[in-house]
């Protein structure tokens, strides 16, 4: 994250900070003790009843956070989306953060954590970085229960005639595993199981979490849960959990984790933590249950999308927001000088010096995203998340641009400042939301054919010269038109640190062509997956992971988190 | 569990009933809300603090549960635990109840919960049979980073010459999943891990849910979970997790799911919930620092140890009470009709029909096990656990021969009339507490050879005349004496269902031989198991799992998980 010279660590502020009480919180909302399902005295799941109670309140205004194309130690965007909530707080605005929760893999891979930093962080920091409400298990559980089905089912006579070489659903852990990407489950005999290649992917990655982050309620969890296609019988037709029968049993394990988890800011925000599939082979954002809940406690709700805008906001607009029913009403779009600089050449290890030159040859990939974000009919705003390397010179050459292309700019410190360090975003966003509303209409429409979609994509956010399909996709395509796939929007797997899907192409690449390698249904999500490469599921450890520094003193308080 | 004509399901009941705040239970106690972590209303987690605070109080009086060896169906032991703690708050005792917790593969596999039963049930059942606290799901997360963190340590180099081919650390999760009994990891070539055999057990049979239950405080957890042997090196020596140095990560894993989790009975008697471990290749208790905690709140906490007292009780009294240093004060046998009528010889499915030869035939198996109790030096009843199959006949020949015998016993029909029914074996039990006094000692000393103690379970415990060790298990004897493992407790892995390692040899086998196959080193939890036989530690799903019938209806209430 973001470097300070002497400067306390996360988990430092994080244990230092005193937290209000729950109850507390949810009463700057108008939430009452039976709205909440208590976990500690620091955090509670809101009640299936008050999140129905609240569908007839009117929504507030949703502010998407989204960035550049980052680096690969990320450009403090949930960072940015709480200090961003704070500080409308600050100008007496009723406003609330909806984020992702954090997996227990990257926490015990690489040091760093999904809950902000500095003095822009949710807490209880720790909480929420381990088990927090038990959603990602949950959601484990229910994704292995599926699998265990799945096999007891091949075990038991296979009645529905699976090919067992066309299962596509695999097994999950919330972990950094690389030895679990590629199994064979199933051997020793008759009496084990019947012998097929496996394999396990991050629960994040589970097309479970994306069918809670979805849902608009149970009922539509378990409508969902039903559609997820886990594999092909042997006349290669879909076979899905519906086909199984087991949708009530996995519905009957998520009924709590579907419910969003609340918990607050260093400066006592309401936040909604809730839902976090992959921004690759998913979309990305938190639940929308999480999202539209927020909307009916508070009048500003500040939320965020995996990686850039070319990825996560891509996303959000075209499958959650769609899928959901809301708009968001503007978007802010985080900058940061090293980023640029690297958009601009230089090497990451030299980010550190200052050069104008390599910055303002950058500045093509942060107009390319807000290109792409105006075309969406959206307001914006550029956040500039100062880091300490940046010189005063690069900042103002960074304002400079942003005035001259007629783009809103803030600078913002919430890492060093907490909430005061985002008024200034804060009053740039009201203002431009003053003067121009959101005229949000998608790229696509449902209707057109897969292809058309993805083209839309790669052509408008990407700017992609042409579409190349493999002859893999190509087959797939007209068969997922046959199986009846082909209304849903599309959710593209691409590598997040370019434009294009080359990583190394940075800046505002052009003339290039998007390959589609594979599609991959994710019925009960909703969507379809264009593959642009090698997307990775399971993540591995490092030489040294995090979790070798990992302690709890005597106190029973986490050491070496972060 | 027990069959009523006519009767409303367990979890009819359960839905039922009103349940009180889990502040107010508390409270009965003398704990405040400081002294609870709140999961909800009805569920609370005892907090560190206060655990420790309780330390300098007395101890009230262990009641240990057990039975003869039980028909597949089980002998409603958990039921008559629950029941017996009502009667006594129903006499005026301050009594609080101390079971283990239910894992969701069987309950998802086979009909049928570990949280008592009819009207002697601990709530909310739906919960505690479901995802509960977590506590079992951070067990498998933390059982599954190991892993994560051996296969790297493979891959990153293996410093500590790791023999791949040896690694006896498996993988884990929370379900019946026979496909995963055997597999192979780390496929794929040289990027996605080194290539080995390995295999998932179910979460209970994991080492770490055994050394969390013997744990008695989170830093006795660390040494224990340090201490646990992964694998041996290329020279055949252990290799720890200690050595990996990961034990602090682990702790932090399981920092939470170390604390007790406080519910009701039925009847608003607290209960302690917490933890369980398989009774063949582990102990088959709740946690020590569960049971510790209700002594140290209550005068009477009432217990549970899995199977028969040739398993649990013997594991109860040798490895629990003596490593937490806490004496039981007596012990409730629980003997069923139709349990003994099987002892004695009748079919499964004759056991309706009345046969007092049979029953009479069977008593010898209750003999031997209170022989067993005595010898122990332990006072005891024999709780008559009524089932409407029972005729009066029987159930009178019953409580006449125990009466012959100089045996105190009583009928109990907790299942029908909850606590009420359970009245006559508190008053029993309180009189002979009165009348007799625990002279509780063991029947081997931790300075005997590991051969000795094999040999004093089999012969004392069992009746068996001899024990014989294969070939493996003489070599691992001097093996394990080697590592400086030869002063630990022994747990026997051996059938449930009869005295000696052949599950058909019912009522009072004599004359027989214990076969040891193999030792398996359990150091974290500081037993050596001693395998009679095949040990299943990884169930499979039946023809048509409890799964298919699960649901949630449109309140959120789960259907069909009893």
């Amino acid at each position: 994250m973001e470097l300070k010279a002497k400067v306390k660590t996360d988990i430092e502020i994080a244990q230092e900070a005193k937290m209000q009480p729950i109850v507390d919180v949810a009463a700057k909302v108008g939430l009452g003790e039976d709205d909440l399902e208590l976990y500690g005295k620091y955090k509670g799941k809101i009640s299936a009843h008050t999140i129905k109670k609240l569908q007839t309140k009117e929504n507030g205004k949703i502010i998407l956070v989204t960035s550049i194309n980052p680096t690969p130690a990320g450009e403090g965007k949930s960072t940015v989306t709480v200090g961003l909530a704070d500080a409308l707080n600050r100008l007496g605005k009723k406003a609330m953060v909806a984020m992702r929760e954090p997996s227990l893999g990257p926490t015990m891979g690489i040091k760093g954590g999904a809950t902000g930093g500095g003095y822009s962080q949710v807490l209880p920091m720790e909480d929420i970085n381990l088990h927090f409400t038990g959603d990602l298990h949950a959601i484990t559980t229910a994704n292995n229960a599926l699998s265990a089905l799945i096999d007891n089912h091949l075990q038991q006579g296979n009645r529905l005639k699976i090919d067992q070489r066309r299962i596509v659903w695999k097994r999950a852990v919330d972990l950094n595993d690389r030895a679990l990407r590629k199994v064979i489950v199933g051997l020793g005999g008759p009496m084990q199981g019947v012998p097929r290649e496996d394999g396990f992917d991050i629960t994040v990655a589970s097309e479970i979490m994306a069918v809670l982050c979805l849902a608009k309620d149970l009922q539509d969890l378990k409508r969902r849960l039903k559609e997820i296609v886990v594999a092909y019988n042997i006349n290669k037709k879909p076979v899905t959990v519906g086909d199984l029968g087991v949708e009530g049993t996995l519905t009957l394990l998520l009924k709590d984790a579907v419910k969003p988890n609340l918990v607050q800011t260093l400066e006592h925000t309401p936040a909604l933590i809730h839902g976090g599939p992959f921004a690759n082979i998913a979309h990305g954002c938190n639940s929308v249950i999480a999202t539209t809940t927020a909307a009916k406690l508070a009048d500003y709700v500040v939320t965020e999308a995996g990686f850039g805008a070319d990825l996560g906001a891509e996303k959000f607009l075209h499958i959650k927001a769609r899928s959901a029913g809301f708009k968001p009403e503007a978007v802010v779009i985080v900058a940061t000088i090293r980023a640029l600089k690297m958009h601009g050449g230089m090497k990451k290890s030299e980010l550190t010096t200052e050069n104008i030159a390599a910055l303002t040859a950058g500045f093509a990939n942060l107009k390319k995203h807000i290109e792409t974000i105006q075309s969406f009919g959206l307001p914006l705003v550029v956040a500039v998340n100062r880091f300490i390397t940046d010189t005063e010179e690069e900042i103002k050459a960074l304002i400079d641009w942003c005035s001259e292309q007629n783009v809103s700019v803030a600078l913002t410190e919430v890492w060093e400042k907490g909430g005061e360090g985002g008024v200034e975003l804060a009053e740039k966003l009201l203002e431009m939301m003053k003067r121009q509303k959101s005229d949000f209409h998608p790229l696509y429409e449902l209707s057109n054919s897969l292809e058309e979609k993805i083209c839309t994509v790669a052509k408008k956010v990407y700017g992609a010269k042409a579409v190349d399909f493999s002859a893999k996709a190509k087959k797939q395509l007209t068969e997922f038109e046959q199986y009846g796939w082909g209304s849903l929007p599309v959710c593209m797997a691409k590598t997040q640190y370019s434009l294009s899907d080359d990583p190394k192409k940075v800046g505002r690449p052009t003339n290039f062509t998007i390959t589609i390698r594979e599609l991959k249904p994710s019925i009960g999500a909703g969507f379809i997956v264009a593959l642009t490469g090698d997307v990775m599921t399971m993540p591995g450890l490092p030489k040294e992971p995090a979790a070798l520094k990992m302690d709890v003193d005597e106190n029973g308080h986490a050491v070496g988190l972060f």
